[in-house]
């Protein structure tokens, strides 16, 4: 079944506000297995709504819209579903009760201008109101359905599970499309989108010729990677499940261990299980990125049981006297290697991370900018993470950027050694 | 002008990103004076690309397309323009030597499925790419214009801002819609969004009676504070400056100093701009903020004229050893004076700033999430930033929101106390 969503609102085309309840319920649509082909975003317009409605009607065989139920003179989406299924608004006096005793339970009355809340295309049915004033509506229009519900994300989302789902379901299940949809996001670092495809070509290939079930697709997301999505479609979650294991176990043999997690996992996180699971605690030292790498690992909850803090040496001088780095050159492997070292000294930690480099706009010691040094070290014997080693990168982009990939890099490189001691 | 924006990917129908591209160009097209009717997602699709692009072009002169410009299989943006403008691609050998120099700047060669990215619809115009590797495109249809830009935000706002904003203007003069809109954001931190819109009650109300011109909207933008956009249209640019800055001063009058800078300055450049004019260095000591603050520093260029670096004291014993904190509890007023007295000690600077608190999910020292303790540090007789000055704050929402909220409070702070100075 091809579910469309609508936001109706003049402040989302503006901009004022970002649109995330379509991304919900595409989320939630693709889950229950609709195909959603088109979200739309329009004003507060009679004329344009009723547009609107229409496409999506006449692409599919469903819409949900939301916003525009509200109280006030621009609360229009009543009387466009109104037109759309060439029906009068009459007034349900039992929603105008609910609305009324809503009020006088928080000790006031209700305005008069909210008794509009309660008009229903005829023919139309109520999801009763819970959480705001405005009721939902499941409109039939022929064999198609329009479903309202409220613009407030948490009126919406309640909504729509408890009155729009079971009856998309039982829509379904009449149309005999029982299926579900499952998808799965591998997250990588360390290979550009275009490398990624390349190794993935021949299997893109052939999946196509076997139907394209499940599906590949790449998601160049800044800091946080590359993700490669895997959906998949079958008669029930267990079988969508089972293809999509399969399908990563592929990937994975293709790309190697440039995944480094799934789904809702970041790299912090994983870094931060990593560590946990090795029972070592961890200090950083940074130059360039300022504070960046020691945020996102304060971002994860239970940090304290391992990350043990980090000096944020931007001057050089600060590395000199803070860390112990010998006086000279800081955009070079070994002064990373002598800041890891003294970040895991002075803050007594079991293993260091530095980075020094430069991120523009102008050069330094003579080096561009995206030059960055990424060092660890370990207590030697203890963690099993070598000390001195070093890695110099070239990274592309302005200052936020190089700032934003260095941080990831350094992450990423911690990963692989926590990792490679545990094979 | 009406210029509708189609928003291409599978990612965005399934929700697994938001469509923040939407928001941000439907707010630069009201700011041109452009009407914007209609948003639209659509997945990677030849068929469903082109009929949203038809679909828009006949509701209005123009189209924005951001995303599907990339290198692989489901980009597809470039074909389904080209079908809509009945014109096949022709390959830009200067772009594809362009997109090869970017590569090889990198140290890498380009892998050949690159090259897709050079392919330009016949009679088409090409926006030079400058982040990313995918160029934007100008391309007429009859007397409307598709303009298709790359659909990773950071690239494509400012490919949208040098390529696309002139040439739109360019064409809204000839259609003489010459009149201009101009805007401006007041930034502010320190007030809820419903406090601003008390203070500014009667002056909106003032302005509505004028035929509201200029208009005032808020905009909640979490850490970055409250944005007030004035927006003014008027016959020419100075005419509508000098409206904006007639309501700015009302503004003002009416919220006092919580505005804190205009337009594209953060709270950071200002305290950057306070600190190189008053001849002062920084150093901070972070606990539940991580680095954050000295992040958002570092992320000013040139920060190196007054930034020393920071301390990031995570664990407890970290504020007691490098910082000299007495040993006890952390989260009160007394541990961040000593913080910011350690720090600036600890790297030499002229004015200390530190933060403690509880970030979450789980109390600490018997204090709630969201309890913050801030505090500045000035060398005595020399800086006029007093010592030992301490506030608390009881800060809402998760941890990564109290940590957010805690890191601009702290900079705000500094401001308030690097301004005072100087009046």
């Amino acid at each position: 079944m091809r579910v469309e969503v609508l936001a109706v609102g003049t402040e989302l085309l503006l901009g004022q506000i970002v649109n995330t309840n379509a991304a919900w319920l595409g989320d939630q649509l693709a889950a229950a297995g609709a195909d959603c082909n088109f979200h739309q975003v329009t004003g507060d317009n009679h004329t344009r709504i009723v547009m609107a409605l229409r496409d999506a009607l006449a692409r599919g065989e469903g819409v949900i819209v939301c916003g525009g139920l509200g109280p006030t003179h621009d609360d229009i989406t009543r009387e466009a579903i109104a037109e759309v299924m060439n029906v009068p608004l009459v007034r349900d006096e039992a929603v105008v009760a609910r609305i009324r005793s809503m009020f006088e339970g928080r000790g006031r009355s209700m305005p008069e201008v909210n008794a509009r809340q309660a008009d229903v295309p005829r023919g139309a049915s109520v999801i009763d109101q819970a959480l705001g004033t405005a009721p939902g509506l499941i409109c039939g229009v022929g064999r198609k359905v329009i479903y309202a519900l409220p613009g407030v994300p948490y009126e919406m989302t309640e909504m729509f599970t408890r009155g729009v789902l079971p009856d998309l379901r039982r829509r379904m299940t009449e149309r005999g499309e029982a299926g579900v949809v499952l998808s799965r996001v591998l997250r990588t670092w360390g290979l550009s989108e275009s490398a990624l495809a390349e190794l993935l070509q021949a299997r893109i290939a052939t999946l196509d010729l076997e139907g394209a079930n499940p599906t590949i697709a790449f998601l160049a997301s800044g800091m946080e990677g590359i993700k490669v999505r895997i959906t998949a479609k079958a008669v029930d979650s267990p079988s969508a499940a089972h293809l999509i294991d399969n399908e990563e176990r592929e990937i994975r043999q293709l790309v190697g261990d440039v995944v480094f997690g799934v789904d809702g996992e970041t790299m912090e996180s994983v870094v931060a299980g990593l560590l946990e699971h090795r029972g070592l605690t961890l200090a950083v030292a940074e130059s360039l990125t300022g504070g960046m790498v020691a945020s996102r690992l304060v971002a994860v909850p239970g940090a304290s049981r391992w990350f043990r803090g980090g000096v944020v040496a931007y001057d050089s001088a600060v590395k000199y006297e803070l860390l112990g780095v010998p006086e000279g050159p800081v955009v070079t492997r070994d002064a990373a290697s002598a800041m890891a070292e003294g970040a895991r000294r002075a803050l007594r930690a079991d293993v260091g991370l530095a980075l020094s480099g430069v991120a523009g706009p102008d050069e330094q010691e003579g080096r561009a900018p995206g030059t960055v040094m990424i060092a660890l070290a370990g207590e030697p014997g203890g963690t099993g993470v070598g000390s001195g080693g070093a890695v110099e990168l070239h990274l592309p982009g302005d200052r936020e950027r190089v700032r934003q990939y260095a941080t990831t890099s350094a992450l990423d490189l911690l990963r692989r050694h926590l990792m490679g001691r545990d094979r």
